[in-house]
């Protein structure tokens, strides 16, 4: 008799909770649902160059190094998981947009190029490091939602109902 | 005679570098390349359930905080260019993801629904408002790299030679 093969399916929320305050400073809560971990407070602002109070660092840079940190993490994770021993890992990302505008309207944005250089210190042969990062890659939470394109609902309260925008 | 109508075409650039320390945690620096802004220093790590050492928010918590303050950003910098007057933004969001897991595998994740509530404290009237937030979606880096699927290129680096995985 063979034991039944294991399957997990298992959910990650996050959530969180932003206020405005001074010129373009924003105090945001963040937390893991369900793990009950959090809240933790972060604050975004913008050079004064941008109209911003150089408070703090900008939206961009959290999101670069939450992104960043987790491919690094799911890295790590993975190596004890796959009994693939590595040890140090250093990581260079590059992450461009380009913006296109007419006369003084709002801009309009898309993403150009995302590259991550990865260099981990491992003795283990070159194709279990290279196995470990392609699970890193389908591990990571960003990573995967950054390979499909997403719908992102946003909703306006108006007189206390909500609507679609 | 009319004016031609201008026309600009700039681009976005962020850098990261993340070295690993401890059992998960990351330290990156993020710079906002030919800005000359940053390098802002942020830590990520993971809860001791998760294996990690508690000593920083996780990566994902940094991520969401970046993504909405994106948007809120993006309303209040648009809300003076589209000379659409308004006052406090709150915004409260949500970032789900699933894993699918067999056995002991690394696990495999997808994203599973994003979604923010916007309310915007204004006299102006409901259809600005609407072009405002239409516009900040437009504008906002985070979301409209959301939009679209990103390929994501990730090098490694094997006997001081770049290879693609």
């Amino acid at each position: 008799m063979t034991e039944p093969v294991k399957e997990l399916n298992f959910e990650v929320v996050y959530e969180t909770e932003g206020r405005s305050v001074g010129k373009l400073r924003n105090e945001i809560s963040i937390s893991w649902v369900g793990a009950n971990e959090g809240p933790w407070e972060m604050a975004t602002d913008e050079g004064t160059f941008h109209g911003g109070e150089d408070t703090a660092p900008p939206p961009i840079a959290y999101w670069a190094a939450g992104f960043t940190g987790c491919i690094m993490t799911q890295i790590r994770a993975f190596s004890k998981r796959m009994r693939i021993p590595i040890n140090d890992v250093t990581v260079k990302a590059r992450f461009a947009w380009e913006g296109h505008q007419i006369e003084r309207n709002p801009y309009v944005t898309s993403p150009k190029g995302f590259g991550f250089d990865i260099d981990i210190d491992s003795e283990a042969p070159t194709e279990d490091i290279v196995r470990l990062v392609e699970a890193a890659k389908k591990g990571c939470f960003i990573d995967q939602t950054m390979a499909v394109a997403n719908t992102v609902d946003h909703r306006l309260k108006i007189d206390g109902e909500w609507i679609d925008v």
